[in-house]
C-alpha cells in the first residue's frame, strides 16, 4: 500500500506472455485487414480469436469472482497494451466482448452470471458479446428527456418475456460471426414509455442467435478494419423477463458504470498505438539516411520529435494505470480519472502518430508502412466508447458542477 | 497596388465556374476511389481528367506567356481550392502535371517550351507530366555531399543523348496511364559524378512513352486513393541532349524553384480540405440532434470547435494567398512565405479535420461520411512536396542563418 | 481591385515613419514601466503621448471624413504594428482613445462629431477618450435579459440631461491624467429599465472632467504596465441629452460595431508582440553560444522553433490585414474575419512568445530581457476587447447558427 | 510491490500536515512578493523560511541515511506539491537548498556528509545551500569540448586548497541572506584545463560566508519574486582540498545525477501551480455570473476548459509520481521518466494556466487575482533546472541514440 509502479511477478508474467502471443499469433493476423469487405475481414480473424480464447486470454479478462482469472483493471491494462499494440481489430473483438458482458458482471445476479457467462469462461470456441447502446441517429443524448429521442429502442413486457424493438449501430461484434447475433447482447432499451430517463431505461440480455435480429450492414469503418461494427435491428426480439440486468429503470446508471471501466482502458489503447508507432519511427530513424550521410536520428528535430512522442506515451500510461487502479480500489476520484485517461490517451494517440508520420516523411504514406493503419485505428479512440466531445467532457463538466466535487480527491487518501 | 482581397471579375468568374465544374463533374468521380487496386482507381479517373482538360482547366494552369491562360499563382490558388475541396485525387493529377512542367516553364528555352508543352495546351486528351525528384530511400537530403547518396539517378552523355539510370518513387502520374511513362517527365539526375551537389545535379526532360521506363508498383497510399504514385525505374532511358533544362548542374536550384511555387499551393490544398470538412460538420451540427432536443449546433462546445476550425481556415487562406502573390510579384519574402503557407496549411488541415471528426462523433468513422477520406488525403500535405520536417522547416532554418535575412521583408514594400 | 499585398507608397511611408518614431521616441519611454505604482507609470508616459499627438499620429487614426487623416483600418494596422511592437502601453493609450471615439465616429451625428472630436484632431495636448463598457462583476453577458444583470450602469432622463449612475472597470484611460475623467467618455448604460436588452441599452457621451466621476483605483495589471485601466464610478453624472449617440436603445449594436473594428486590430497587436520577440530571439540565437562552439542558431531545434514562430506571425498578419480590408470594404465576411483575426492573433502571441522564451532559455526569465514584458503584455490580448472565451467565440457561434450563414463569404466576391 | 497509487498513512499525514502548514504559514508570506527590490523580497521571507525549518520540513527533505527524515522522492513530491501550490518562492528556497546539497548527498563521503550537512539537519536557523552550475553566457553546453567555453569557472589546487575563480548566475540563494554566500555552495568548476570535459569538471564545496564571493546583482526575475537568484563571482575563493565531492573530474556526471532527481520534482511544481490555478478558476466559475443569469460554470465552454485543465493536471501528477518512484527504485527507465516528467509538467503548467486565465477573462489580468503570479512562476519551469530546449530534450535525444535504448523499459519490470 504505497505509490508504486512495480509490476508484481504475476503481472510481469502476464505482460511477457501476452507480448509473445501478440508477436507469434496476432501480428500475422493483421493480413485479414486487407480483404475487400468488412465482413470478409472480420470472418478472417475468427481463427485468431479462437486462438486467443484457447490460450485463455478471454478468461484473463473476466473477473475471478465471476469465474474468470482477472484480478482487476490494472492487469487488464497490461494485457490490453500488449495485444492492442500489435492487432487492434482482434483485440477489440475480445475486449468488446468483455464490454458486452460488463452489464452482467456489474449488475447481474449470481443466477444470471452463472447462466450467461458460461460460454465465455471456456477455453474453446469464439464466443462474442456486445453492449448494444449506440443507435442510428446518435446516442450522445441517451439521457435526454422528451422531446429528445434519447434511447429509441423499446422493450415491452409481454407475459414472461420482453419484446424488443429498435435499431442499433456501432456495437462491436453484435451480429456475431453469422449475422444472427452474438452469444450475448446486453441491450439498452426503454422499458417505460413515460418515466423520466433515469427511471425509464433498462439493460436486458438477449442470447443469440435470436429470431428478429436483422443485420443491415457492416460499417466500412476508417480503422479497426477487421473488427465488426454492424448496423442492425431488433424486430420483435423476445427474451425472457429474467434477463433484465440490475434494477428495472436503472439502465442509464448501469451503462455509465460499464463505460467508466472501459474509459480507463481506452487510455491504454492510445498508449498501445503510440508505442507501436514510436517503435517503428525509432527504428526508421536509426536505420534510414534518406540520402544523407548519417541515420536521421542524428538530426535534432528528429530526436526532439521522438522526445515529445515518448513523453506523451509515458504520461498516458501513468494516467491510465492510475485510473485503472482507482477503479479497482473504488477511489472517489475513479470516475474522473477514468474519463481523463480516455480523453488524454485517445487524443494523444491521434496527435502523436500524426507527428511521427512527419518524422518518417512521405514513406509513411504508403500502406506498406504501419502508420496509416495505426492512425486509422487511433482515430476511433476519441469518438467511440462515448465521444470525447459529446459524452466524456460532458461527464467531467457535470462532475465539476457537483457542489461536493473535490479537485484533490485524485491526489488523496484513495 | 494596395493591400486588397477583392477578386477581380475574372477571378470571381474563374472561382464560380470551377465551383460548378467541381460539383457537376468532379464530385461523382470520387466513386473511383473505392475500386480495389491503385491502378484501377487511377484509370477510372481518366474520363474525368479528360473532361477537365476539355473544359480548359489544364490550360488555365499554364502561364499565358507559355501559351496557356494562367495569370499567376493567385489565380491558380482560386482554382485549386475549388477543385481540391471536391476531388483531391484528380485535382492532384492535374496539378501534379503542372508541377511536372514547372522545370520547363521556369528553366526551359523557348524552343523547349514550344516543343514540350504542346500536348498540354490542347483541350483534348489526357496528357500527364511528372517531376521525377523523390527516390526510393528518400530524397530529403538530395543536396547531400558524399558520402551521402544525395541524388542517386544518373545521366551520362553518350553522343547526342543522355542515358538515364536510376529509380524514382512518389512521382505523381509518372508512369502514365499505361505504365510506359507520362508524356513528359522532368528527371532530377546526377550529370556529374564528382562535382559538388550544387553543380552536379541537372534536370532533363524525357518524353514518354520511353523505352526503359520500368513500372515496379503503384503505391497503395493512405489517401489520394485515385491518384497514381508509382515506384519505377529508368533503365538506360535515352533522351536527346537538347532536353537538358536550364543550366547543366543547375538542377538543385531549378528543383527548389519549382517546389517553392508548389508550396504556396499546398497551403491552399489544406484550405480546400478543411473547407470541405467544415461544410459537412456545419451541416451535421445544424441538422443532427443525436437523440437530444435541439440540433447539436446549439451546444457551445460544438460552436466553439467550429469557431476554431473556421479561424484556422481563414488564416490559412490569407497566408496562402499572400504567398502566391509574393511569388507572382517576386517579393523578397516570397520563398519564406511559400514555405510558411505550406507548413501552416498542411498541418492545420490534419488537425482541423481531426477536430471536426470529434464534433461529429462516431458517425464520422464510417466511410459513408467524408471525414475519413478527407483526413487520409490531408495526411499527405505535411509530408509530400518536400516534407515539413525534413525539407520545409530546414529551408526556413537556412534562411534565418543568412546574415542578410530580414524578418520584416514580409510586411514591407513588396 | 485584386488580391494584392503591396503597400501603396503612402502606406509604405506611414510604415517607415512610424518605425522611426517608435525607435526614436517610444522605445525609451518604456522606462516608465518600472515605476512603482500604476498611476505613476501612466503619468510618466504623458510626454510621450503628447509627442505622439504632436507628430500627428492621433490624427492619422481618425478617419478623414471625420476630420482626421486615416484612410482605413489597413492603414491603422500598419501604424499599430510599428508602434505596438515597441511600446504597447502608450500605443494602447492612443488606440484606446480611438476606441473611445468609435461610438461617435460610427453612430454620432455630424453635429456630435464636430463638437466632440475637436480636441482629438489637434496636434497638441494629450486628449484621452474611453469607451466605458466593462463593469465590475463582468460584462461578458452585457446582453443578458433579466434576471441577469447585463449592463448595470443606468442613465435617466431628467430635464435636458441624462443622469448616469454606475461603476466601470478596465476602461483604458477613462479617468484621465488627473482622476477626473478623460476628455470624452462614451458610456454604455441602460436607458430603459424594462425593455429587452436590444432596446434598453444606449451609449451616451460624457465630456470630462465631469463632476461625479469617482476614481476608485488604478488596476495593477499584469502587463501594459504604463497604461491606465481604472476602476471608477459614475455618481449622478450629468450630461446633456444631445450626447446620446445613435438611436436610443441601440447601444448594444453600436458597441458591437465598435468592438468589431478593434478586433481586427488586436490581431495586429499580437503580430507586433510576436515580431518583437522574434527579433530578439533571432538576434540571441545568432550571437549567443551558451558555452558551445557555435551560435545556437546552428541547432536544428532552434531553427525549427524560429520557423514555427515566423510561420505563425505571417499567418496572423495576413489574416489581420484581410480582416481590416473586409471591414474597410464592408465585406459580408467582415464581422467573422475581424473576430477570427482577434482570436488567432491574440492566442498566437501568447503561445509564440512563450515558445521563444524556451529558445532563449533561462536568461529570458530576467526582466533585463524583453520577453517577460512582451508576454505580460500579450496575456491581455485574448481577454481584453471582448474575451475570446466569453465573447468572441460566442460571436462566431452565433453567426454559425444563422440560417443564412455562408462559410464561403470570406473567399468570395468581397 | 504492485502498481498502486495509495498513499501510505505516513504519506497521507505528511500531505495533510504540509497542506495545513502551507495554508497557515506560507500563504500570508506571499506578501513579500510585492516589495520593491529582489533583495527586499527575499529577505522578507526569512522568517517564513525559519518557520519551515523549525517545523522540520527541511529535515523531511534530506534522506534518512544522511540524517534527515526523507524516505524518497515520492514523499518529497507529496510535500513539494502542497508547499509549491501556495508559495513557490519560499518553497524554492527550501528545495533549492536541497538541490544545493545533492552533490554532497549523491557524491560525498561519509566524512563530508557529516561535516557539511550539519546545519541543515537542525530545526533552527535559516541555512541555505546552492548548486553553482549556471554561468553568465549560459551553460546549456557545459559539456562542450573546446573551442566551446563549456564550464568557465576554474579551480586550481594550491597547497591544501582549491582556489576558485569565475562567475555564476541563476543559482538559487547562492549569495545567502547577506550577499556573503550561502552556508554551503557546491561549485561546478574546471579542475583540469586540458582534459576532455568528461574528465575536466569537478564539483567542490565552499562553505559560506567565504572571502571572495562577490555579489553582483539580484536578478529581477519574471516570477518567483521573493526568491533570490543572484549573479555573482568567485574571486580567488579558497576552499580545502577535502571539499572535492566525488571523483576529481567526475563533475559532469555528478551534476547530471543531481539534475535528474530535480527533474521529477519540477514536474510536480507544474502540478502544484496548475492545481492552484484550477482551484481559483473553479471557484470563480461557480460563483461569478458576469452579468448573466447563472454562474458561468453552466457554460459548456467553461466546463470543457476546466476538463482539459484537470485532465492535464492528473496526467502530470501521475507521470511525476511515476518518475519519482523510478528514481527511488533505480529503475532503468528512471532518467528518461524524470526528464519527461519535467518537460511535461513544466510546459503543461504554462499552457494550462494561460488557458484558465481565458476562462476567468479580463479580471485574471489584475494582480489582485492569483493568475498573473502563478503564470509568472510557471514560466520558469520549462527553462530553469536545465532548459527543456537546450538541455532536457537533448538528454532524451541522446538516450534514443544509445544502441541499447529500450522504449519498453518504462512499462517493464522496474
Amino acid at each position: 500500500m504505497a505509490i508504486d509502479f512495480t509490476l508484481t511477478p504475476a503481472q510481469r508474467a502476464l505482460q511477457l506472455d501476452a507480448r509473445s502471443f501478440a508477436k507469434e499469433v496476432l501480428a500475422d493476423a493483421r493480413a485479414a485487414e486487407s480483404l475487400a469487405t468488412p465482413e470478409e475481414r472480420f470472418l478472417a480473424t475468427k481463427p485468431t480469436y479462437e486462438a486467443m480464447v484457447a490460450a485463455g486470454y478471454l478468461r484473463k479478462c473476466i473477473p475471478a469472482p465471476a469465474g474468470g482469472e482477472n484480478a482487476g483493471l490494472v492487469d487488464l491494462a497490461i494485457l490490453a497494451e500488449e495485444f492492442y499494440s500489435v492487432n487492434p481489430s482482434v483485440t477489440l473483438t475480445m475486449l468488446g466482448t468483455v464490454l458486452g458482458l460488463l452489464p452482467i458482471l456489474l449488475g447481474g445476479s449470481p443466477e444470471q452470471c452463472g447462466r450467461l457467462l458460461g460460454p465465455f469462461l471456456k477455453k474453446s470456441g469464439a464466443p462474442l458479446a456486445g453492449f448494444c447502446s449506440s443507435e442510428p441517429g446518435g446516442s450522445a443524448n441517451a439521457a435526454s428527456p422528451p422531446p429528445g429521442e434519447g434511447v429509441r429502442t423499446t422493450a415491452k413486457r409481454v407475459g414472461e418475456n420482453w419484446i424488443i424493438d429498435g435499431r442499433k449501430k456501432w456495437v462491436s461484434s453484435a451480429t456475431g460471426w453469422d449475422r444472427k447475433g452474438a452469444d450475448v447482447l446486453c441491450v439498452v432499451c426503454r422499458t417505460d414509455p413515460v418515466a423520466p430517463p433515469e427511471k425509464a431505461i433498462s439493460i436486458i440480455a438477449v442470447e443469440g442467435p435470436a429470431r428478429g435480429i436483422v443485420f443491415e450492414r457492416a460499417i466500412n469503418a476508417i480503422g479497426h478494419r477487421a473488427h465488426l461494427v454492424p448496423q442492425f435491428a431488433f424486430q420483435n426480439v423476445t427474451t425472457p423477463q429474467r434477463n433484465l440486468l440490475g434494477q428495472e429503470g436503472g439502465g442509464l446508471a448501469l451503462g455509465t458504470a460499464a463505460f467508466t471501466a472501459t474509459a480507463a482502458l481506452v487510455g491504454i489503447f492510445g498508449v498501445a498505438l503510440m508505442r507501436a508507432a514510436f517503435d517503428d519511427t525509432l527504428h526508421f530513424a536509426r536505420t534510414e539516411k534518406r540520402g544523407g550521410v548519417h541515420p536521421i536520428i542524428g538530426h535534432q528535430a528528429v530526436g526532439y520529435a521522438l522526445a515529445d512522442a515518448k513523453t506523451t506515451i509515458e504520461a498516458a500510461r501513468a494516467l491510465s494505470w492510475r485510473a485503472c487502479h482507482a477503479l479497482d480500489t473504488q477511489s472517489p476520484a475513479a470516475a474522473e480519472l477514468a474519463v481523463q485517461a480516455k480523453i488524454f490517451g485517445s487524443e494523444a494517440a491521434v496527435r502523436v502518430i500524426t507527428d511521427l508520420m512527419r518524422v518518417v516523411g512521405i514513406d509513411s504514406y504508403d500502406h506498406e508502412a504501419p502508420f496509416g493503419r495505426l492512425l486509422q485505428d487511433a482515430l476511433a479512440l476519441p469518438i467511440f466508447d462515448g465521444g470525447n466531445m459529446g459524452v466524456r467532457r460532458r461527464q467531467l463538466h457535470a462532475m465539476f458542477m457537483q457542489p461536493d466535487y473535490d479537485p484533490l480527491a485524485a491526489c488523496g487518501a484513495a
